[in-house]
């Protein structure tokens, strides 16, 4: 099969999953009533369905690259896709659980071009809405049994559910925590994003093999291809932070540098050079910041040490899916899902 | 039996059963690990087990009348309470998850007698531990499995765990929401302590049924009584926040006057009178303001009004106990609870 084919099968499975997702989500977060109060408003607008007066919006909610990666993972290990529905809709309603209260943590004023839940309704109801969403993510877990999937394995992908949900705020707890500290070791940061990123990735492809009723060992291999697919991109994403094509990454370049962000590149440098801990020890910096920084950086090959470390989550994540034996149309969605967001473009 | 061979029960059973209750809880938060990390450290310092150093404390820590009425009440319908020990750590752990929660978006400085969690870790942090209690709270249901407790029941279990969650999210919702709001109706009212404090209580009669496999009949007039114990008592606490105490309540009488929190005899005040209403509309108060109040109270007859509504969710909650027709020395236990919780001493 060639590339273009490829595409063609993950856009085919899509663009029948995608609607599928949503409709999940909103009987979830009961959208499809005529009437709705605040408190599902709310969670609307995190979602992008309505605006801040709660009127019908459209706004691009992200790539639903979790919920697509449960779906497809799925159907790869031999199920039926409508069965994990409810798993991908609980995937994605918790990472939106998640998204809601970093902001707040993160004091950030907007998400997607929109002003974030805590500063449209204050702190205090966002908490709020994070944990309704949290709660809600679990009822469209549960949902899993009207799809037939049977008692056990619905048991079992709850108990996977929310050891992910621990590691997630074991992630977050790890990423705040940094801030303050003066050093952080490379290893440190890879426990951080793993818990912070790869392991709700890691949870889609395996809860997907789960339900699919693969066995333990196959699907082992899911989740290890999603948990380094998760930390490839990652990665990935701290070179982008820093090397970045500002027209493609959509942030100014360097953006990482001048807010001090504790990414792979820059641990790398702090560790390699006396010249980078001595500037990230000072307070103020003058325009000359940046510049310095980078330069260090490439003396240090830094860019080099991430890259590798990124193609070798990217290749470990190839071995696994391979190792997983994929079946039919979705094993080539899976691939080029693979491929798109690991593209060595960096 | 009378009252003194009931008493007895009641102790004997809480001797056995607390200690349990905290093991299992000890062990979902880890506490029995030589070394602990902050990351649990937070949740064990406000669970009462160490102090700010994280270490050893011991604080008296709630009556835990939830986890006692989840055994007690699994018991008494016949089951083996120690099967029900997962559910009832559960529940206290979702209850102390809100707790956490409660205390940033209530911005409360103390609970207890010591700092709250956010005021010493930062409110960021603090927002991310009750999210890991939230996650282990339900870490702790799965357990149930582990107990020989069948797959389908702990499906349903952790489904009638995630609608309460969603519904202590819809109760706290509109408590912070009646701060902005002109008018509370009674019923607007009663619908929020339904949610905010009697759907908990509920739960925790309706799990111990379930999981003692009692039919789904039974299983409701387990859950009524527990839902009509929660709004008597939590009427009760309304009407000693006004006329309560001092030496019995532990806060100043009055004090939910002075704070201006909108109780049901202050709702009743609100609907009778216009000059309660006017007296509520001015921003800066005088010293005569609480007796102002409560000379309006009196007039109305408020105090009356409410212990009416008490004394019928306290007669509802024993005729839906007796309904329930619980068995052997737990259900002594259980009119035993009941009683110490419904005392008219108000």
């Amino acid at each position: 099969m060639n590339n273009e084919q490829m595409s063609d099968v993950f856009s085919t499975l899509s663009q029948a999953m995608l609607p599928a997702v949503t409709q999940e989500m909103r009987s979830v977060l009961r959208a499809n009533q005529t009437q709705t109060d605040l408190f599902y408003g709310m969670l609307h607008y995190h979602m992008g369905w309505v605006d801040e007066k709660l009127q019908p919006a459209q706004v691009h909610a992200g790539k639903r690259i979790r919920p697509l990666l449960t779906l497809i993972a799925c159907q790869a290990a031999g199920g039926d896709w409508q069965q994990a529905l409810p798993a991908a809709a609980a995937i994605e309603l918790l990472h939106n659980f998640s998204l809601i209260h970093d902001d707040i943590e993160d004091a950030s004023h907007t998400r997607r071009g929109r002003l974030t839940l805590w500063k449209i309704w204050g702190m205090e109801q966002a908490i709020n809405s994070g944990d309704a969403m949290f709660a809600l993510a679990h009822l469209a877990m549960a949902r899993l049994s009207q799809r037939g999937v049977e008692p056990l394995k619905v048991v079992n992908s709850l108990r996977r559910f929310d050891e992910t949900c621990v590691q997630l705020t074991q992630g977050q707890f790890a990423d705040m925590d940094f801030e303050k500290r003066a050093k952080v070791s490379v290893a440190d940061y890879i426990r951080m994003i793993t818990g912070k990123t790869a392991v709700l990735i890691a949870l889609c492809a395996e809860l997907g093999a789960l339900i699919a009723g693969a066995d333990d060992e196959t699907t082992a291999h899911y989740a290890a291809f999603g948990r380094n697919l998760g930390l490839a991109f990652q990665v990935k994403d701290d070179i982008l932070g820093i090397w970045g094509d500002e027209a493609l990454t959509g942030k100014s370049a360097a953006s990482d540098i001048l807010t001090r962000k504790k990414t792979l590149p820059v641990l790398y440098g702090l560790d390699q050079s006396w010249e980078m801990r001595q500037l990230y020890a000072q307070t103020d910096h003058n325009e000359q910041f940046v510049p310095q920084v980078i330069a260090i950086l490439d003396e240090v090959d830094a860019r080099r040490f991430a890259r590798q470390k990124a193609i070798a989550y990217s290749d470990s994540a190839l071995e696994h899916l391979a190792a997983a034996s994929p079946q039919g149309e979705a094993a080539a969605a899976l691939q080029q899902l693979a491929d798109r967001l690991l593209q060595r473009n960096y």
